[in-house]
């Protein structure tokens, strides 16, 4: 075998990034984020460095998890990005070039990577190998990724479901909510989803299964209408928004009822979250109320994706993502989770090769 | 054997009892109660009614739940008192006269009785005989009743506590407070309390063994208190207090950290309970926050009272009661609870017989 010398050039390209222009206290603006070009990245792995691949992004997943890593705080579970640097998300992408012996040129993978079109990842064992099938690439971050499997470790492990339940999901249509509801279907419960347009209302209805959706922002009064919905309250509650729906919540609980908090979106934007008044509920209904996250659990991965797969291969699990085309579009993409705009799973696709 | 015959008439003795006047929605006041000449009353069951037993109260029992019944809710685990008829609440009696065949004159009960010198009661299958011993009668009502058995069950059940975990407990001289301090000391945690006064502190320190404890009216900032206290920050938080005390505790948990919710009795008395804002704190420290009753846990009953009476008797556990004198003394006590003015469980003495 012929080695290439030294002076063999790499091909390169271009490479534009998204980056972060500082920190924020508040909801993330389109503007807190920029579009750069970063010249021109080598399509090769560095030779000397420690093992690593390059890889070519094809999907990037907006999370609002991703709102706390652009505050000035370092004490959280995920450190904050940097300003002046590329933001990070999940994504999956193309194999470039890796000297890492677990990858090859041409491999598919998920896993943290830059919203960039070429990202160097200098710790791959952190990636997954996706096996394609007939299931689109973009899934694997939503069906088949972090999402899906928050909904998926945060029903079984927190909720304590029994068949006959009745489930309450809010921010239903969106990349954890949607799959909730239809696993809660799938062991038996009673399921009702909260939304913020009457289109996803309809969606939560007719694609997803729902046994009833409301429209929240048509509702004056939601603790009213959580008892016209659940005339005899609500056993588990999948909690995605927090503010004044926990607190209708905690009215219309039952009984040793369970609520799964998930996240709390509608304070992401918040210096001051607005305050729940209603916690005394627990203790005279017993309530548990735990906080999760999906990390916590991931030996279950391999399970949830093979349990995932099939209820999507069969045709009991359906599933709806919104995706944005173009690098360009993601911080409008990303800034649209904090207002609802999304319908479904908010991607943005970088590259379909 | 010589029958008495229908015309021998039984003794009879007066009866002062402390009624509730009407319904109330703000903190109870002493004149929300008034003690009332209650007539006379025959020292025997009558005759032709199921089986019941007629007891004279010694010890009554002033509680936080109580409050609760005060209001016109019938939705609550508990239904509320009648205004214009006596207050209900624990309390240890001696049986004068009984028609049950589990019961007989001279034994000594504890269970749900009457704020009244005499009370026949209908259900005394709920009742449980007192064997005496060198433990007062009157610790029936705490260490080795309700409160007690509340410290005990959620503790072990609800706290899922670790050797070597820190423990913070608030209104930690009260009735369940105290105990579950003392509990948590003897499985091996670090443990911190707060109270309202510097007498109470010094209690915590000096008599219940707690590692720290502090006068949370002397902290301006709650939040910079408890990170004083503790460091590392907070595995388990025992509550009984609500309010600005949960939401400082919040910001100090650990991750995997567990809140056990027994009672929130700052917010007793208000129609609208102050705004918790930090619960955002559940998902990443991943905390479970849970509300219990000490009733779903009554299987454990026997082992509680085994457990605490031989900690009491090796003098593992101590106990401070707060004791007034005399039924006309009870609104007081009662309404004492609410501005922390009791020191340790507080108890109304009817009669020592």
């Amino acid at each position: 075998m012929e080695e290439e010398g030294p002076a063999a050039a790499a091909p390169v390209a271009s490479n534009r990034k998204v980056v972060l222009r500082g920190y924020i206290s508040r909801a993330p603006r389109e503007d807190d984020m920029v579009l750069v070009d970063g010249g021109t990245v080598a399509l090769r792995v560095p030779g000397g460095a420690p093992p690593a691949v390059l890889v070519r992004n094809l999907y990037l997943s907006c999370d609002p998890y991703m709102r706390g890593r652009m505050r000035d705080f370092q004490g959280s579970y995920v450190p904050p990005f940097k300003p002046g640097s590329v933001i990070e998300g999940f994504g999956v992408a193309r194999v470039v070039d890796s000297t890492h012996p677990g990858f090859s040129a041409g491999d598919i993978v998920s896993g943290m990577t830059g919203w960039e079109e070429y990202t160097l990842i200098d710790k791959p064992e952190r990636l997954s190998t996706i096996q394609q099938s007939d299931i689109p690439l973009s899934y694997h971050l939503g069906l088949l990724g972090m999402p899906g499997f928050t909904a998926y470790a945060g029903f079984y492990e927190i909720c304590s479901p029994k068949k006959g339940e009745f489930v309450f999901v809010s921010a239903a249509s969106g990349a954890v909510g949607q799959i909730v509801g239809q696993l809660a279907k799938l062991h038996g419960c009673y399921v009702v989803g909260s939304a913020g347009t009457n289109q996803k209302v309809e969606l939560l209805k007719e694609k997803f299964g729902f046994d009833a959706a409301f429209n929240y922002k048509e509702e004056p009064d939601l603790t009213a209408a959580l008892k016209r919905y659940f005339p005899e309250g609500i056993d588990i509650y999948f909690e995605n928004v927090g503010g004044q729906m926990l607190d209708a919540v905690l009215l219309n609980m039952r009984v040793h009822g369970r609520i799964a908090v998930c996240g709390m979106v509608s304070q992401h934007g918040l210096t001051d979250p607005v305050g729940i008044h209603n916690l005394y509920c627990l203790v005279p209904k017993r309530i548990r109320m735990q906080g999760f996250l999906q990390s916590d659990y991931i030996h279950m991965f391999p399970k949830f994706l093979n349990d995932m797969g099939k209820h999507y291969r069969d045709g009991k699990i359906v599933y709806v993502e919104d995706m944005s085309i173009g690098l360009e579009n993601a911080p409008a993409a990303f800034v649209g989770l904090f207002s609802g705009k999304n319908v479904g799973k908010q991607v943005v696709c970088v590259s379909q090769e």
